[in-house]
């Protein structure tokens, strides 16, 4: 049976773009899992979850997507975290996103992604807001206006300001890209890709996505230490597909 | 043949105090690799590394421990990190650091953990500085305080901020509870420590050593996250053998 994956579209090809709901794409196409995307604008995801029973992640105070429905158990749940356990423990004979009791050391690589990327939001939300459908569009610089008390166009520092965020972005990659070089092969755990791989490769196929191929930004990123992560995200290119 | 440790002797039962060198007296342990340790004082240490011949750190730009040197294969070398790995690939038969490709995972781990502990360091170098013999604090002293432009008896903050930079640090240790929490052991990977378990608690032995166990500090640290950081101690108390 096939798999509802709940996302959020907006104007580019494809619609995909959040990187919480990249990170279960990746994780379902990765497993190989039968899955088909529902698209749901961001003022439509409340009254949705509510209706069908989708609860809150744990980590959020209101209702988000990534969320998904698996018809063969009848399970309807969110967040990303708590899907790719999920995934990993239902489909037991699919490939895995945790091999070898690493589940913990993964979490832990995500705190120390996250810890680096401070510098990485206010230059990607703008353009994020940018890419969204009107109703999206206009929920989305509402609640982010509000949580950070500041207009969408003003998140984003400017000049001198912008240059040492730019470059504290970089620093922040750096230490994900130290860890990476440790490893025997392209990725975390050797020659074969694991969850912690597809959390990064989420968060730069964001990037890649909003700001676009040709974009400064991009061209930056994918040229900072070696080319790792225009690399990272060519190695899981299958994975990519929207179904 | 017996691999000589070189560490920093203290006024403590035992000598050993520094987080850095018992990454390594933990891994030997761990392996069942004899060992003895010769302790220099901090002045000393880079006449006899250059004596030796013991390379700096690639992480610093001065002469420190930990260093070992392996009579068997002849190997002089420093930084806890490359001997970690140094001992995994000359030691093929021993218990694992790094099992199941997960070197570059837990090299991430440490990122996750460096990043959350800033807070910790003001407050626990005054205290280290105390338990140094004349000679090394002598030394400690002079080249912290010019590293960090403060009298040591000022580093740790007082007061209302101080009491903040507490609460930071316990914030700091509840991510990584959060990722510990994911196993399904006591330690990162399941029911067998691995190399991030004993680099945790290489900076966990250190805070009970220079605080003391009845200390209100360690006992604060050994209370929060439900007794897990005292359970770690406990669990892997077989490796804290200084020989």
């Amino acid at each position: 049976m096939t798999i509802i994956l709940y996302d959020i579209p907006s104007t580019l090809k494809g619609n995909a773009w959040s990187p919480n709901t990249w990170k279960t794409r990746y994780a379902l196409n990765f497993k190989g899992i039968p899955y088909k995307t529902e698209w749901v604008e961001y003022p439509d995801i409340e009254a949705l979850c509510i209706k069908l029973g989708i609860p809150k992640s744990p980590f959020e105070d209101h209702y988000t997507f990534p969320a998904i429905h698996d018809p063969s158990t009848g399970a309807y749940l969110s967040d990303s975290w708590e899907i790719a356990v999920y995934l990993e423990k239902t489909y037991p004979d699919t490939p895995k996103l945790f091999p070898h009791n690493t589940v913990a050391l993964q979490h832990a690589t995500f705190t120390a992604y996250d810890d680096n990327l401070a510098a990485l939001w206010f230059t990607v939300l703008p353009d994020t807001n940018n890419i969204l459908n009107p109703a999206s569009e206009a929920y989305f610089r509402r609640t982010r206006e509000k949580a950070f008390g500041k207009k969408m166009e003003e998140l984003e520092a400017k000049g001198e300001e912008g240059v040492k965020e730019w470059k504290r972005y970089e620093s922040g990659l750096k230490k994900i890209a130290d860890a990476y070089a440790t490893s025997s092969g392209p990725f975390f755990m050797g020659d074969t890709p694991c969850y912690a791989d597809l959390f990064v490769a989420a968060y730069l196929i964001w990037q890649r996505l909003v700001w676009g191929e040709n974009s400064k930004k991009w061209k930056d990123v994918a040229s900072w230490q070696g080319g790792r992560w225009a690399k990272l995200l060519k190695d899981l290119s299958k994975y990519e597909t929207i179904h």
